[in-house]
């Protein structure tokens, strides 16, 4: 249910959109629209999506128009996480003609960007719906834009990994080898860090594992075993631990990566190459 | 020649890349590393292609660690524009363990990202390389990186179109629907319009294409053309214009559309939705 | 007419209203009236010329007001762009005193500013109406108040040159003398230059001229010429390209100039050394 | 003596600077020297004065090119405070051309700017310097610049005023009015106002003055007084305060203002409509 | 009286408070509410004194509601100022309930540390009351807050020392040191300073005192002297300077020092080491 | 050890001290120090302890006094959580006499106010360093100074509670009210978040902890429980979840509460409410 996915304050929607339109306006603004359309012009525009996907994104859409003009109307006819077809109209709006051209660009910017990964999120939940597992993303994500990213990952079904290096620990190979393995880099992590601080801990091989389950971390990395080797790691974890399978998992492979048991799967793929969801602005401007 | 790509002013690099340094760590910072890695500890690092592609954004990666510590050596093994292949190595780093850690997500994001792009507009500019024609990029950028986006174009060889609604002027067809039609619009904008600021429209139609010539726009982009609609726009504008392709041009595409004889082709996808390209950081902690 | 003057965004007016009242307002505010108005106390107040001239940036001004107390009603009576007696009354306000006053001299600051730079770019355009040519303003402008200056410029008749050195190509000399002349410079810039963005090169000869003609740049700037050369360069162009002449133009030699027949002069006095316009806050609390 | 003057801290200027250099390169910095200029062409450069006049903003200038690039070497000649003629070189500079020209008109304007103010100040300081009065400043400077601006009267020779709305207490005739007479708002600002606070009241006649006096203000400005006027105010004060005439005085006045006796004589003037002192650049690329 | 309190501008409020907020909701907000409070759900609340001092900050916890979402209604049920009792409630709200969790601990720890100075600086003043001493603040400000706890310090009862290094002259005993001598340091600051910019000079003797007094600064302070030694300066100043106690002046020992008959005693104690005050809120959702 | 303590990155480190020294400096910097010291001079200072504690933030010292001039030298001879008794020499540094008193007081702010919070963190330690129990901080800090605040509890021995709303969900009364009981929360909370957030629930009674259990929550916060309370708690609990006693637990109180047998124990008092750990500078000017 839509209603449910975890929003991102709305102060840190304005700041994004507010520096998206400086950077679309430059110095001078929409000088195209003020030499061709006349001042007091207003216009009614609908925002629909041009191919099948899932919406995310549209309170920085709105956050565009509102900033641009205030007087622009902006009526949601969905919200973010409904499913859309080719045709779906997501929102309708009516004011001022030249701002609703000022503020399209940015609005269909962040729009078609989130939309993209909410739909890319959503395509690898709906392979794995018949399993227990959660698709999760990473911090492989666009700069300056994370917040909003794992928020659309959010509404395409997907969970979310770390948000920034501070918030959770994530021992990788590098960590284990300098800490002298994973057992002792798993005690250092839970002496470092605080009671509200989950651990994880990469591993590569099923003796690793094991040698982590001794230490009891919150999770467990499977990074680049097959969905066989995964099996097997979900047998001998056997609950202790969450169990997120990564590494390279491409939708053509998430399904057999999900029936080996494990509780997530993680792609950087979602967040850095998901192609745009396509969603265009038509106007009728009096 | 990359040396001849045109680049972004360093205040604008370490300001964007700063900005990512503080989304990435947060708080509190890399807390896994500084839990498990020795304070004193150094490495050596390289940042290798792990797929064939084109390099874009090696000096932002080196105002990440820069930025992160001034202790880390970053020498730049190859510049940008360079062809990769797997396995080609572009920079060597060496210094303080923790800071190349915690610099390392932010400086792959940003190469990674920006070399997506680069890739993306090489194989663009492969397929038409035998004509005359130039891909440019669009306004369909991601918010906050639209300046580093079109860098990344050009060294992929591509051109630039408009960086935002306020440094040209281009005519679409709802301004074309409110002015009264190409002629009036374009009239309105060479009235408006400084000296150093070019004109171009949109055309749907040769007709219109004929109505803009009356004018002499800087350039007509003809929309959603087919070859031979396009070749027919080229005869008839007889090198008067600057003629643009633009309308969902892919890959498979822009050959047979360059072939018409049009001097720029015009996509959004090499900056909306090109998949990273894959970079990675190998590590060597002493 | 006014209305036609090309528009700063109001967020961007907003963000420079802001700073400036931060900076007036230190870390305590307007503490005389303070101490000296009740806080209850209303007032009505008036802004009006007292010199004649040119208004720009009303907007400015009504953003000050707003800024420091939305209870201040705020009618523009005059709008940029519009000419003034002293004595014209070109806003009303009413609301609390104390915010009335503190805004005060931020509202001030920037309309006698502005309408100073629209009143100096005004006298020169008066002096050259009956000639086709217009008055740009260059890039010596105040840092930090370029986009509001330049917008002044248009308020006063004028035309705007480059924003920046990212939108526009001019070659001046030094340029000339690496590249090796007028000439490949000019195809230096036309081989790196996007297809929207203007070329102009400036020469001092004649013979420069004719050797710019041959590379067919956008605009040639004539530096430092006599009314007589002026007319030389008008006739050796011959409708070719755009003259703009510049060089130490003032307000007594610029009506020979424009007789030359150019089409441009451009003046960097009026943006950097032209006089305030004295307009005064007229206010009366009760 | 030049090393006398109070300085502005460094991190202010480098803020000046840095939003200075962004305005001008806007996203792509500048396109014109990439264009034609060679990436690793190095270049010499002198700053000179084209007329005479008192330097002040040299560290700004210097700041300039070290923030474009840390490898412009800048050698000051003179120093902020220095009387110029036509023709004295102020600054040496040689590194990367490209930077310099990029960093050129930035420095210039700031160079430009503060020293016409300087300017200003000394030429109206060199009116009464037989006389004990000072030139003081006022709020009437430029949005964002008020410290610079500030700082370029004290290189003149002037004395500053407020620095905003909250260091200081000028009741004016609105305060007066509503505070019910000079002698309440007096008193009211001194129960007000914390012991560093000084407190400065503004009459229009004799008869306010000796009400003023009664109350021991630290400064009574004596508003649009004539010479004779002031005479008589200077023998009624007899000492007891600091006394500043103010209203409308030019250079051609303020002489015999001085000579009235008064201690202070402020002009909006040169900080608001001060001419440029012109100042240029002229560089050997190598 | 508490409405003459010296306000801070509601922009400076804003600021302040929308960075907190920032602070307090990192990359996702109050995920706690989100997932236990249904969208929907409205709450009644108020915020109340649960031990008696000094209210400030009021204006400060509004706006954290209001920023958070304007559907939040606030009152204010007391004012700064006001003294309180346990139980005092000070403001009652209403609104959506997942705005009113999210500001709550940004509204309470502006609250909570802002009355805590005002209630230091009552309890110092009442101390005092007797006297005609006042209390001061000094420097030692908690970094980033020193406007919000001077104001503070006002709506306690107390007194501002500078606000910043910029605003007075206040010399100290190495300033004197290096200036040769109390005079000569006086005299050196005379010179230097503006006509609004008062000159404190600190002495440890009364020699130093007797050879301040015979440059006539504005302001003398007593560093480290016992009452009774303070009595003296009091007498040997003779009302020709303002005077002021410092050093480590705790409150019971503020009366004596006060009973010296000097008029001001500055305590760093009351910005830098005052414990909150403690104030909650409580909530009814619905 | 203190070279375990987690550190906080450098630029967010110098981020707040730029922001403080603009604090300080206001429009005008050190106007004292300019008017008395020599430009040239030069001094020798240290920063030493005057009253024993723990240390806390000499980073930002440092950050300080190289932001203000970089030919300050400054040498730390004592690192963060090192123990100080009065005497004890922090810090020694040497260089332009002007910018180590321009820099003295924000370096000396934050070094007092960090030094005091790890110092009343290392009181609470050390009442409990005989049990099993850490002492933890809050969410009520000071505003804009958490992450810096949290540092310093980890410098005097404490242990970091969340960083804010959003990196660990924490179930309070109001919560558990609208969710219908403490195990609904737990579980919708569960549902919720992300496989890195740890969820953390408040009971008020041993029933309500009992309810707690059967959910399997990360942490349970025992609010305002007396030391048997407490103690009946960790029986019931039987290490199944960490333990958090919280509510008012006072200095003189802690040592009865930790020995009840809990993990955790909070205090706001050691952020919100510690005073200042007096350290002062020493100067001498040459």
């Amino acid at each position: 249910m839509a209603a449910q996915i975890p929003a991102v304050p709305q102060l840190l929607l304005d700041n994004a959109v507010k520096a998206a339109l400086l950077e679309d306006w430059g110095r001078a603004g929409d000088i195209t629209s003020q030499a061709t359309i006349p001042a007091g012009a207003t216009a009614q525009a609908v925002i629909a999506a041009r191919a099948p996907g899932v919406l995310a994104g549209l309170g920085l859409a709105e956050s565009a128009f509102r900033q641009t003009d205030p007087a622009v109307a902006f009526d949601k006819l969905r919200q973010d996480g409904d499913g859309l077809v080719a045709g779906t109209i997501v929102a309708r709006m009516s004011g001022p003609a030249r701002a609703i051209l000022a503020a399209e660009r940015v609005a269909l910017n962040f729009l078609g960007h989130l939309s993209g990964i909410a739909t890319a999120a959503d395509g690898f939940a709906r392979e794995i719906a018949h399993t227990k597992a959660h698709i999760v993303c990473t911090r492989k994500t666009t700069p300056g834009l994370r917040a909003l990213e794992k928020y659309a990952v959010r509404c395409g079904g997907g969970k979310n990994h770390r948000f920034g290096l501070d918030d959770a620990v994530l021992i990788k190979d590098n960590h284990v080898a300098v800490a002298g393995g994973v057992a002792p880099a798993i005690r250092a992590a839970k002496e470092f860090a605080g009671h509200l601080v989950k651990i994880e801990v990469e591993v590569d091989t099923l003796d690793q594992l094991r040698e982590a389950l001794g230490e009891k971390p919150d999770v467990v990395m499977l990074d680049n075993m097959t969905p066989e080797r995964l099996a097997d790691a979900v047998r001998i974890a056997d609950g202790q631990v969450v169990l997120e399978a990564s590494g390279g998992i491409e939708l053509n492979t998430v399904r057999a990566v999900a029936e080996s048991g494990v509780d997530l799967i993680s792609s950087g793929w979602i967040t850095h190459s998901a192609p745009v969801l396509d969603l265009g602005l038509d106007i009728e401007i009096e």
